[in-house]
């Protein structure tokens, strides 16, 4: 283990964040808020961490392996998040700790589960950072400083592995920070896009940038008690399409960049994904006609949320907990899916589920025709039986946890419904849950040791559980 | 496809249904009851279907591949259900056949799920007919038929393969037949040492019976509304062991039988079978203190309903409905893993457990040193690759069809508690769920077409899966 380069990389990422800290330092002062104090202070912090930590621990070797890149991952995001609850937390806006360091590892994760419980309270230097680690978070930290940092070794595709989600994660370009970069601007060019529609529509300009941050990162963090609610439907449709464009592997808009249409229009991802919303979409507009409201309001209701749940965004313009039954069945089924690999959204991911359907099929073929030798194919490719493999394991390891998690809730006397959905919600970053932690509501009511599992749940999702499970495994730090 | 063959075994299991019928046929004469004219005509029924297949589809080639195995077994499954249903609706006591259909579904799937409202009110010739089915179900009617009938081709170790519950199937002795044989004479003898300890305890013989069969086969069924709760705490902890017993796989007591006690206790799926038992009667037993009651009340109401639901039989001695979170959430989480393989148990299964974390384990070593070889060894005996892999698509395709069959019940009104906990109960054969399926409710409510649905979940729980899917997949039919 490169010790010295793992501690050398998570100051990087500490001090990248006190960098990031002066856009809500600057939205304070615009608005001539208190907490320009806290995160003047909290800047001061990540900086003095930051190179303590980049200067005693300069690494001779600047070797990566995969183990370095799972731990380096793993630190950087819980550093991360320690340091950003500081605002919250100095400014007395949330005065307990947990809470804030709750809030902030939702943000990062792109959860957008909260524990405040009037938002519209808040100032907004902390809406601004609160939303600000959404769009941080969605393309990955660590996928940031390569793209913007000189000099970080080329090994550094271990980093990228271990932050991008999904089950394959490869390179655009030969160059990793080429790569890097390259994601970084179709998602700038993206948020920017979001931000004009919704100007157009008439959102203010604060509300504008927070709630692009929150679709870009698929992270759910807005400005009101209603969330989405009671804006236009123009705003909503705007929202509801944004989502899902954030949802797609980014991999397709490079293709589409390079003028690679046809490559792009047939990813089986895609599909899959997009049979996933209009069905779900589909099945809940006439599930929720008898509620009343007209076929479109419906329809618009049924599109937000689906796309909000599918994309584990998290924004609601309906309290899909008065629903009927099978809508809310339909909504706890999307919890798990989630959206496609290489897009900024959580969740199991669309590809591994088409691959498991694969899996699937092809083990029945086999008990029919023992002999047969089939290859499964994904995306145009083969995919290789190590993958296969570990798709079987990961399926394994997602559902270990989500039981842990589950147990652990249960010291809180709340009804089972609300604890399966808000383990549901926390671990696939999706946010709003169903029963007491439903939309229309908030976490605040769990005690301070399940908002550190739910916290750890978040984490645990978006990092797609390895990374964490070797950081803090004693064979890891031992040497061979 | 050798489609005379497999319509010949499945007349073959319903003559025997027919003979198996006799003994209830004997207890409505012992005590004079009206519903042995429903027996009569039911046997007749089953004779003739019986016979009818028999003749007409003699078989010219005897040869039984995988293909012919799985379809034998779901269509004789389904078979039994449909005729062994008849003597309930006959006689009028269940006048809905689908009623009646889910009952005896429930029967000889070990489920023990229940649409009676009121028990005690039925005649004790159909409650013997009831639980036997449980019996018959436990190990299975075609070891049974593999047993009892001659001349059945040694090839028929696929049609074991394709009932026999677990993730590794394989013969005690190298004859098939002989394997069945020894099966049968241990459930025999345990079966009627249990019935030993129940008389003893001052259980009335005809009760005795009734559990005995309901212990064995892990079902459930049982004669009176408050299921155990009214019998004495002697036997009740008879029971409570007796369902541990026949959760164990069947294999260590052919070792125990030939000495290899050694063997048998260093099982791992033992262990890890005993370690959940013991763990979570732990934790309940301390849960529940508060709710009154002394220890040795609470461990005893503790231990019993972990039994039961570990072993997927579903006897009560409480309402865990009324339970703390936490001992919800544990019985909930309980209700999926399931007993040993090769038990009379349902559920997912500790070996399935057991390898998958191994399976786990395995995965984090390759990410930490991807060149190293690993071997998964289980009971000794190292696991081929195929067994590992086709592993990861037995828990996608039990997770797929847990999905579909919660989403299918969406169409209900009921609180999603309910519907969650009820296809976790019938999926996994154990009976009694959470919410409004509790121990002290049953299936009534549910509509009709959710007891077809439920009734598939059972069916297709007991025979895990892959069977019933083969049987309605065109492939299977079609020729190469």
């Amino acid at each position: 283990m490169n010790r010295r380069m793992v501690l050398y990389m998570v100051g990087t990422v500490v001090k990248i964040e006190a960098a990031l800290m002066v856009l809500p330092l600057i939205a304070s002062f615009i608005y001539k808020e208190a907490c320009s104090t806290a995160f003047l202070i909290s800047i001061a912090a990540a900086l003095a961490v930051g190179f303590a930590l980049t200067l005693i621990f300069k690494p001779g070797s600047k070797v990566i392996y995969a183990k370095e890149g799972f731990v380096i991952v793993s630190l950087a995001w819980l550093a991360l998040s320690a340091v950003g609850a500081l605002p919250f937390y100095i400014s007395g806006e949330i005065p307990s700790y947990v809470d804030a360091f709750f809030e902030t590892v939702s943000g990062f994760t792109t959860t957008g589960a909260s524990i405040l419980t009037d938002v519209e309270a808040m100032s907004r230097g902390l809406l601004f950072w609160r939303s600000f680690t959404h769009w941080v978070g969605g393309m990955g930290v660590l996928v940031f400083v390569m793209a913007v940092i000189p000099g970080v070794s080329d090994r550094s595709i271990h980093i990228l592995r271990a932050e991008a989600p999904g089950p394959i994660v490869g390179k655009l370009v030969p160059k990793m920070r080429q790569t890097a970069r390259i994601l970084y601007i179709i998602y700038m060019v993206m948020t920017v896009v979001e931000i004009a529609f919704l100007l157009a529509g008439g959102m203010p300009v604060f509300d504008s940038l927070i709630h692009a941050f929150g679709t870009a990162g698929t992270g759910g963090f807005g400005v009101k008690g209603d969330s989405i609610a009671s804006y236009s439907p123009y705003l909503q449709w705007v929202i509801t399409v944004f989502m899902l464009l954030f949802g797609i592997n980014f991999n397709l808009y490079y293709l589409v960049l390079i003028k690679k249409f046809r490559t792009a229009i047939k990813s089986e991802e895609l599909w899959a994904y997009l049979i996933i919303f209009f069905a779900s979409t589909a099945v809940i507009t006439l599930n929720i006609m008898p509620m009343g409201g007209s076929f479109s309001e419906n329809l618009r209701l049924a599109a937000f949320q689906v796309s909000s749940i599918v994309t584990t965004t998290g924004y609601a313009t309906a309290d899909f907990n008065q629903w009927p039954t099978l809508s809310k069945t339909v909504i706890l089924l999307l919890m798990f899916i989630g959206s496609c690999a290489g897009s900024t959204a959580g969740g199991f991911k669309v590809s591994r589920v088409v691959l498991l359907m694969k899996k699937i099929k092809r083990e029945l073929q086999k008990l029919l025709h023992p002999r047969a030798v089939s290859v499964i194919r994904f995306e145009g490719k083969r995919v290789d039986e190590a993958t296969m493999s570990s798709l079987g394991s990961y399926l394994a390891i997602y559902v270990l946890f989500y039981c842990i998690f589950v147990f652990l809730l249960g010291f809180e006397t709340l009804d089972l419904e609300t604890n399966i959905s808000a383990v549901a919600a926390c671990y696939n970053n999706i946010g709003p849950a169903l029963g007491a932690a439903g939309p229309a509501s908030n976490y605040a009511f769990y005690s301070p040791f399940s908002k550190i599992v739910l916290s750890m749940a978040m984490l645990l999702g978006r990092l797609e559980i390895l990374p964490l499970i070797l950081t803090f495994s004693p064979s890891t730090w031992t040497k061979k």
